[in-house]
């Protein structure tokens, strides 16, 4: 049978990555596929004399590489905006079906890509776009296609997770972290998407389309950083039984859908509570199987090199039915059924609450806080009152039942205008994250 | 499009709710396949008036059924061997697709009936047997058909891990679980299987066969139940920094495979020593994308059924191609392309060990011990020597490194033969299960 030709675009952590993955594992993959993939085309500035590149054609003119005859698949992992949707375009309307792991160029363009997809009967796999080496893609798009899925809660960013990890068990501070994080390559020079939660959005946007059969809506997650956690915060969540994760969260409400990104307390003996470092999971609710959850490492060149090769064996399989009928739709649903369901404004949002309230250490506080919230309908489960810090200020931290996030903006409204109350509330949401 | 017709093989827990989900999701599943998926057959000797079974032909001439023209795919959820062999054959041989949830059948005659569909042109789909609702079988066969699996290690029957998660939550007796579970409906009037590790050494042939590209070899199967653990074991081993799991590992040896199912130390601070309950997990280590864990429901009416639509799921995709060539291979690779590398025989296996020896309290006993496994060239990693029994008998506890189980079982006949040691040295395995 007629081998399948690739082209590689891109030779940093994660093209080189999946070069070496192709030619270290090629008899495991032909003994899968029953097919040879030959690696055609590479597309890069820079000589490479570390990798084994005979007999593949190198170049930097990547829109002739996605338009030559030789090259079936395209592999697209340069990352960036601009130039890589214009070689994915471009592969496509030239009938190459595309692998990439360019979660930003998805979740802000992936609808229009995969409509020009359908249009010329080509597919674009994207499994290495998100938790890298865990095949969430698949899990959500087949694994599952007999359930409706009810929620699911990711740890999606493992920079934001080995800072999280250390502060929680170190007691070290957010700034701190993030320069180890820096100078062990875990985190870029500017970690604005990840410490910010873009990062994390773009993959939840993803995420949410393929469970619920809704289109990319980039724009519409609550993104919440990390940058302002405390080492404070991170031990009295700790003291009541919880850790905080900075988790992504798509959940069906009545209302509409539910998209978030922010640091989440969560109970400790969740499993997903025990993901620590730079790992990523995905806690899937489903109506038929219940919780089910998705560990593996989320980043790196094995990792993504592998989700990369994955789609490339698929694809292999796909052309060898040569038929479309065969293709997972990109959405997981057929695209004339993604439905319109409407997302929720973060202020429509329900979720528990940590609220730490810096007061004076005076008579009454507690009662007028408390007051607040119960007039608002605002449950406590749990409060902890702590020793007084400098100057006779008293930190009280309060664990609420869930409430509608507009509910509790009000009562904040409320509390920080109390005399006592000199300092903004710090608040946090709250999981229970029970199947 | 034409619809695809099922006809669904049993009306018990698991029939029922394949039933019951096709109904109840029919629309979500449409959205998927964009395909009407209607049931036209059961086969039942029951009445079944909490069913919704209008317009669905129902009958116990199951060998009818399977050769009905308005059948495509032919659910097998009866269980057993015998008949469910007979009907799964006849359906193959009339061209109709299978799915089975029949670990026992795959397992023991698995081998045949892939061949038997590979000659028909049909597939055999099986996501059901092994882990519930978990998708490992897709996982393994095509999330992660990048890599070269190295081992991989799993809680794969929930009976055992419910009992053994009672034992050391509650310092609960063996039997004393048992009967609650049994009470509770998650063990069988006759436990063997479940206790004994047979379930899970049907499982675990199947989770090796497809993460090795192995023809299934359930005979080869190194198989100890958990009946012999004692609630003192269990304690010490939480004392020395471990939890014990009842696992089923598969791994890759220069010499071989290694299939075994026992009882199995794993350090407490592991994701998978943290899986409690009736829930399954498996890990996975593989080349490139290092360790995933895969968690979820094992069993149960609602997981299982999960996975039994995920495979129609999969088959209408399938049918829709009309090309074979577009299916996932049955045991992952292609069927000309399996290895036939050998299986180990369990005392050539190498594992660590934890040692419960009870001696007499006399001088000299721990020297003896600790030179047998010395000239043995076993190393200890710890030893927890408890204070005296009743009776002025000692429990020793030691933790060895990995090493082949044929110098063990020299040394505890060794040791076993020392004057102070009346009773049998109690051995459970130990893994680090470290990426």
């Amino acid at each position: 049978m007629k081998s399948v030709n690739l082209a590689i675009l891109g030779l940093g952590t994660v093209g080189a990555g999946a070069l070496r993955l192709l030619q270290d594992n090629a008899a495991e993959i032909t003994r899968r596929t029953g097919r040879e993939i030959r690696i055609s085309h590479v597309g890069t500035r820079r000589p490479r004399p570390d990798l084994q590149l005979d007999g593949i054609t190198c170049s930097d003119d990547l829109l002739s590489i996605v338009r030559a005859a030789d090259v079936d698949i395209v592999i697209e992992v340069m990352g960036g905006m601009t130039i890589a949707r214009d070689v994915v375009t471009e592969a496509i309307k030239h009938g190459k079906h595309v692998v990439t792991a360019n979660k930003a160029l998805l979740a802000e363009h992936g609808n229009e890509i995969f409509a020009l997809a359908e249009q010329h009967n080509v597919h674009v796999a994207f499994e290495a776009a998100v938790a890298g080496g865990i095949p969430i893609i698949k899990v959500l798009r087949e694994g599952l296609a007999a359930n409706r899925i009810e929620w699911l809660a990711g740890i999606i960013n493992g920079t934001g997770n080995f800072i999280m990890t250390e502060m929680r068990d170190k007691g070290r501070a957010f700034n701190d972290v993030l320069a180890e994080a820096q100078v062990l390559g875990y985190a870029e020079a500017d970690p604005t998407f990840d410490v910010e939660g873009i990062d994390a959005a773009h993959k939840l946007t993803i995420l949410a389309s393929i469970a619920f059969g809704i289109p990319l809506q980039f724009k519409k997650v609550y993104t919440e950083g990390i940058t302002k956690l405390t080492a404070q915060d991170v031990e009295y969540a700790e003291q009541l039984g919880y850790r905080i994760k900075h988790l992504g969260i798509a959940r069906r409400t009545a209302d509409g859908i539910e998209l978030r990104v922010h640091p989440t307390l969560i109970p400790e003996k969740r499993l997903i509570a025990n993901v620590n470092g730079v790992k990523n999971a995905v806690l899937v609710q489903s109506d038929a199987v219940g919780p089910t959850l998705y560990f593996g490492a989320g980043a790196g060149a094995g990792p993504t090199a592998s989700a990369v090769v994955a789609d490339v064996v698929d694809l292999v399989r796909l052309m060898t039915a040569e038929s479309a009928g065969a293709h997972v739709p990109h959405l997981a649903f057929q695209p004339d059924a993604l439905s319109d369901t409407p997302i929720l404004a973060a202020d429509q949002m329900t979720t528990g609450y940590y609220l730490r309230i810096d007061a004076e250490d005076t008579p009454g506080v507690l009662a007028d806080v408390t007051g607040i919230l119960s007039r608002a309908g605002i449950n406590i489960d749990a409060i902890l009152q702590k020793p007084a810090h400098t100057q006779g200020r008293v930190p009280v931290v309060l664990i609420t039942q869930p409430v509608r996030e507009y509910a509790m903006n009000q009562a904040i409204v409320e509390i920080e205008a109390l005399q006592a109350i000199s300092s903004p509330v710090m608040r946090i949401r709250l999981e229970n994250l029970d199947g």
